[in-house]
């Protein structure tokens, strides 16, 4: 199950990404949490049947922009890019958040996914 | 913009549940909230291109869950059958929720999820 | 301050509700929770000059309406009435919640708040 | 790692709450949620070895508190007394919460521990 | 509706912080975001008759501070002064906010305000 | 109390820290905020009997990373520390938090206490 959340989590957030979260999680204290977040989130739940990569990651940048978690919302708006979502539908996602979660969480998470976006862009 | 919104909410949410919502608010204390929520979420978001209303319903439905609305969450499931989700998606977008927002939210949506889907069955 | 703490609680939420809050939790479990919301809520800052008695009761509802909490939501309800703010401001309180929160939190405490004030003006 | 899962869940949160959630989920909608969260919850997090099962009981009714989750908040307070948590423990958990999460989340939690605990000592 | 929302906009929360707002979001990604909320939060609600804007002002004050949004807190502690808030009530919120949501949110929010309130002295 | 609840609150979270705090609030609007949170909350709860500070700090920690605080939550990794809890039973408190509020909640907790716990290493 970890090696199946590894593939699925490296296919969506990008190697240098996946690498990088391992590098920084290399000892005692970070270790358990990665391989706990590899094996039972990307493992066990994004590798289910049932719906495709494109929802999942529409879902999760929904979810992040309530939850207010900035850091991890960067990191998705990469893996939606990957998974085949377009900006325009990103846009329309935090509009939607906008009507069930208010204005603050709509534009502060239109204001993240530009800077993210523009950050893709220029990396090509 | 408000009839826009009326046509959509109606399509969604069923004509019933509508029905209800406008004439329990018809005084003048409720009825600026309902032709606010129709004109302002309905018309104006919903009523947008760009995301299916099968996707708008999906992301619905992981916010409610988020964002603890037992309510609206059972009137959301009624509205994403009718707009094509199926019952394993309604699952597998509250497991989902569970990897994001934790056990609790997952385990209280699904529940809600049942008992309403249970309805809608009996009803036919 | 607990003295000054009860005074201004039972002004603002009425002796009914204060007198069976404190009978409910007259046992070791429950008293020192009442205690310290008595003195340290009621005394120390609902007792605080600087803002008016209406305006806390305003902001009390905003916060409990995004807090999703409607069992205190209701108390409030009337605290916000003997406090002075109308039966509009109500509504307008929470159609402004609903721009910064949402509609879910807008669209339950309308729902909430009608109940109370029904059963407020049955109760003459 | 189900099976140590359901054996901890059953240990803490009791035989008739674990036979209850599983029958009630038994169909292929509540079924693999049941097996998410005993695997991955239980089995998988539960189950780590570095803090106490009544610690854990202590960290899960303050969370649950914030999370505004009543129905798994009263099957964790049986949790906490079957864990060791004492009931003066419970209420300074909740009084704990007050400061950091604001009243309304120490009132709500101590009403439901106060309905469970009667519930509890009833059931003997 | 646009219009309306543009100008109360500019006045609560300053031309200079508009304009950058726009200009920031003048592209296909950010403008119907902005559209959106110049109309249907600033327009439709901040619009609205019933509440004055200092009382607005206050309400969105103790919603930031709880929804944990620091840039928009930031935009709209500026907005609670344009419309006539001190900066003792601005205090006497937040402390209002401790009691409802719990120190955390209190201390930063006076953190924020206190930085806001100094560039704003400073620029004169 | 507040004489109490300042000699609790340097003991667990450091003088440097209390007086930095209280330095950076000496004047009219910030040092009621700082009376209020030495008083009622270092004083009037962490200083109740029924709960050891090693269980307050676990609680605390907890509650932070679901209340979405860093600035807060790295004083009390510090102050978790200075009551005896281990680097690795913090580690386990945030996989615990990963149950029952997700994923990001977990991640970003592990990565502010990650450079929290550093800075005090090398502080020595």
């Amino acid at each position: 199950m970890y090696d199946k959340g590894l593939e699925i989590r490296t296919a969506v957030m990008g190697k240098a990404y996946v690498d990088r979260a391992l590098a920084a999680n290399s000892d005692d204290f970070g270790r358990p949490v990665q391989e706990y977040a590899t094996e039972h989130a990307w493992g066990a739940v994004w590798g289910r049947e049932g719906l495709t990569r494109k929802t999942r990651s529409m879902l999760t940048l929904a979810m992040l922009a309530i939850l207010n978690r900035p850091h991890e919302l960067r990191g998705h708006v990469r893996g939606a890019i990957n998974n085949g979502v377009t900006k325009d539908e990103i846009r329309e996602i935090f509009m939607h958040v906008g009507v069930y979660a208010g204005a603050p969480a709509m534009l502060d998470s239109i204001r993240i996914a530009k800077e993210m976006l523009a950050e893709i862009e220029k990396a090509g």
